[in-house]
């Protein structure tokens, strides 16, 4: 019978001994791209440029792990301490980037996204924009994404982004909003919260024009080497089943270290 | 009262405005390193030379995507269809990365990890320790993996692979004993099977000296841009909760091309 | 140290030789109590009343399995062929149940707890009520769920579902609201739509008094008997890898029969 | 086209108005059958008689809970916290039910189908079989699962399960062998270890002709309803991203109390 379920997919045509990922042969591809460009080709069918190549690659690195407590970790550890299969754990540290970890990033994209709209629309200049955002997020009681962490006041992760941003020539209008708002912040609460890494993934991403829905799984992407080490150390250092603390551990490992 | 569960990690340390990833504070690493620099730190605890990354790299390309069949495409686009956020698709799609698809990698790196201890042992040379290995493997009817496809009978992946091995340095006893036992196939069994993709990056993750309980993650983390490619899509431009053929669909992407 | 993690849970205690959950040792629970009234249990801290337990085994039953084509089944049999231990595909199956299959009963229970309180608030009768949100769903072009079915057009486990509300003394406001809004559909839209299995789980969860979060789990428990039985088809008499067509498949099992 | 694809189902039958499991309509199981009797429908294809439905219910009971420190109730949790969907949450702990966590149901069950095929093969009783057994599992360093508790000397739970199989007809050879291995342990290893309820579990199950591969998803089943509990509890009454201590919380519930 004919069906009805025929449907179209622009990803990857696979031949008989031809593999060809948005038209290149993946043999052609390999040795010459490195994962930051597969990832950037896979999703929107053109290789990447140079700048853009470092500037993607920046961010994965910035991400790639924030030590044992954040809940993908622990969920990752806790179920390989289980005796579970590898893909089992990593899934389940997947699961746990949601909207209060990790989603910072999203919903930082969604207020400047809307941000510059707002600008264009009403005619409004960054600081009179971001004013307006701020008032209105206070006004309605909900929580402006991607300022203040925890634990780090000045994160050294935000400021290289915003350096390799400015090198690069991704300082663009999101990357001044994302200043903005921190000024807005500071003038209208009175709290002088600095941006975080995730505010500013989320400006640098808008800078790439990425849709926010991305940004879950760049975030995902970026952290599973970090999450992969964890599920690794824990099956082969740590008893199965073992009570896992989720801030009670110390450090041992290389001390700190210059790069050469 | 004091703790016993303490416990120590040896990944990453971090205190207020500063993040170290095996001793390199991120931001050094940032604009310095690519992925699979960042993936190869995180887990052995020291960066690669230039030839490991350019291997290593290589092999993450190689796996980036295969069509829309393979069933953790078709998984992570069925959860994708039902409204699901992106990382219950791709948890989904991880899910599905076991034994039967993804899991020849391991198989072979332990089948080449046990040939080269019986050459060590018994003092035999790799061609005799092949037949040897296949000769057994028929006798207790067990399977051999990383030979063979349903499509490709010469698979320009392997080919790259091994061509790049040969060219970086990483044509060893490993890459030597995938093709003994290749031999060793045709010989016994009659068959002349190719090394397929998941031979040919098992016998580069052995020369890499990588433990094979790894070799499933490396296939997921490689997976994920085509992954993410086919959920977005997915999300994009497909009817929710449609029924995915998993084969009668046609490709309408950019026509293969030549890298510039 | 004294530990600023110190939390409460209010579910289960547990001491040496002695479980209680919600204060009953499980030893006289078990062989006491059904799953319905343990599920009940678990989560309300009480046990539930005859006509309860007998109403919640009902919804449960109601959706213990629909076929091999909901995207849930295949997500967990796609994963099931591919060497993956139970849990891992049961797991995926689970992922996949989301706003778009499984998801209509939280949004319809929230419509008619809304279209309640609306009567409350204003003073409108059930008719008045449920026509009002019907236009205003109309407006706002936005879906009314659980109303049609693309198979069913007079569902049998939705008739017999207020069938036992009524015997049960469950047939309150909620299961009139639900019959207001197909009425109002028809007038106002001029489709005659079923309420359907979705729509009348809702309504009855309501007379139930169950928060909408609730919604989705009490779909996943109830299905997962289903969901087992078709992973372990897949895992005993499928071959490995098969491509699994989403429709294409014929019922080669017991004829229909009757209930002695 | 004619499909290579076609394939063959015998769980369920659906058509238009009208959905039959095993062949019975579902209309006609709702309000006869409780969930106990369609897990066992679902699976086996045919209802149970009222025995093995007491049994099987028990055993669900049995497993409904065990406070907050299991690893899949921390896993759930952990990505409750994060602000998942329920059935994310769910996922992630049933990831965490694996070989060291719930999976001692399974081992043991197919130890005591061994011992059982030994006593037929080599015409051993079941004391001769079980010390046999207990001594090449020592010899071999393997673990013996079903036996002995962290917590529990005299599991409750056990005694229960054990005390219905005899009433219901259920203590037959694999209950024996159970308690055969229990002796044999302290004759042997010189530990008076206490069948656990795992163990209790897998003897139990073998009496109903359980396949091994299906006591991990019972497990998952009966845990279900206080995974679920728990994942509401996080969100209702916790704060998100709180760090959740593995032990270190205390019970704020009902005091203990009798059933009616």
């Amino acid at each position: 019978m004919g069906s009805d379920l025929t449907w179209k997919t622009s990803i990857t045509k696979v031949e008989p001994n031809n593999v060809m990922v948005r038209g290149y042969p993946i043999q052609d591809l390999m040795g010459k791209i490195d994962y930051a460009e597969g990832l950037y080709l896979a999703l929107k069918g053109e290789l990447p440029d140079e700048k853009t190549k470092k500037m993607l690659g920046a961010i994965l690195t910035s991400s790639i792990d924030h030590g044992a407590s954040p809940p993908s970790t622990l969920a990752a550890r806790t179920v390989a301490s289980t005796g579970a299969p590898v893909n089992s754990a990593l899934a389940a540290g997947i699961l746990a980037i949601n909207r209060y970890h990790g989603g910072a990033i999203e919903d930082a994209m969604m207020s400047f996204y809307d941000i510059k709209k707002h600008m264009e629309t009403d005619g409004l200049d960054v600081k009179a924009a971001a004013t307006e955002f701020v008032k209105k997020q206070r006004q309605a009681k909900k929580m402006i994404f991607g300022y203040g962490h925890r634990m780090h006041t000045a994160d050294p992760r935000q400021a290289k982004l915003f350096e390799m941003a400015e090198e690069l020539g991704f300082r663009g209008t999101y990357v001044e909003i994302s200043l903005a708002v921190k000024e807005a912040i500071k003038e209208i609460i009175g709290k002088d919260l600095p941006i975080n890494v995730d505010g500013a993934i989320a400006a640098v991403l808008c800078e790439l024009d990425c849709p926010p829905i991305l940004a879950n799984a760049f975030f995902i992407i970026a952290r599973l080497p970090g999450m992969l080490a964890h599920v690794y150390e824990e099956i082969s250092d740590c008893k199965p089943m073992r009570k896992i603390h989720p801030t009670d551990y110390t450090y041992d490992g290389t001390p700190e270290r210059k790069l050469d």
